[in-house]
């Protein structure tokens, strides 16, 4: 592709290297900036620059915060026995979306994945060793919301295995046929967990 | 949706602002700059700022340049009698990417539409006569490479109106079947075009 200025081309380079943009679509988002008012572009800038300069993450649970200590651990309504492990911030979001849980969570930054080169220390798996071994059995039950992948199953092996010595249940979220989903167009894999994992009609 | 941060929330909502552009997919590129190094954000800020601030239009066909007059204009090599209309500077980088096109162009910055408040007098038309004008005849030919739209016609009426009065060869880029299309799946319009605009079989 060649540009018209050297200018819109760094722009479109930084554009494309964002997840899921190519350059096509980099080239039509810095040519619609082109476009507008310059106001605008300062506008996205600076919201993105204050962000990630100021964005900090709970020192308890490693979830992205304003403050010190995020909204959920500071609340004194959420169940501190009832701790909820996830990959990333936005796994916190989906599962506060679903107002079905009322634990609090702890988010390790990614998952196991040595492909990626992401071993157990480069996720905040000491650090949820520590919460529990501080929080004297206070923690009854650990659910895992990890991705139902090798990686996602090689964390919770992982993690399985360095709480051993706590008195804490282990759990994982299920697995099975999403409502509203069709038998037919489930996978295998999936079809055959919700078999194996079938509970109580109740 | 509802987020663990303010400043994530505001940048959300100036990236959601760009055209294409959702909330869930700003959401998962702030997150991905939250993820990444400070100073990715920043190459990405920086490189926009400076394009939107110094971005400048050539003089002469309002394509985007870095200097006053666009490289294309500049240069001896290309055609002068032989001027392209188009809609945008990404109409431009598609008719350079041919190497079909030796001539030179003339970016109107849109199209009239009046459902959309755009008028003629929003566009580079009162400059496209003038340049004719002063041109004293040397542009001997221009092509219309509009949309194939209401608004892309209205607008080739319009500058067929406006230049009634010079002696320039006013042509239109063809409209047909795709090179690699089928016959069955080219829609009615474009297909019935084709064969009343059919050509000499060399």
């Amino acid at each position: 592709m060649e540009f018209p200025s050297k200018l819109i081309e760094d722009a479109v380079n930084e554009v494309a290297k964002l997840p899921g943009i190519g350059k096509k679509t980099a080239l039509r988002l810095v040519l619609h900036l082109v476009k507008e008012n310059e106001s605008k572009t300062t506008a996205l800038t600076e919201a993105l620059d204050k962000m990630r300069q100021n964005i900090r993450f709970c020192k308890t649970c490693h979830n992205i915060s304003d403050e010190e200590e995020c909204s959920i651990c500071k609340s004194h309504r959420r169940d501190k026995s009832l701790l909820c492990i996830v990959e990333e911030p936005n796994d916190v979001m989906a599962i506060e979306n679903t107002s079905q849980f009322l634990g609090v969570y702890h988010v390790l930054g990614g998952i196991i994945s040595p492909m990626n080169g992401i071993g157990p220390a480069d996720l905040k798996i000491d650090s949820l060793v520590d919460r529990v071994a501080k929080s004297q059995g206070s923690i009854k039950e650990i659910i895992l919301a990890l991705s139902p992948t090798m990686e996602g199953d090689t964390t919770a092996f992982y993690i399985n295995r360095r709480l051993k010595e706590y008195p804490v249940k282990l759990t994982t979220i299920s697995r099975g046929v999403s409502v509203g989903g069709d038998l037919e167009y489930t996978d295998e894999i999936t079809l055959g967990r919700s078999i194996t994992g079938r509970t109580l009609f109740s």
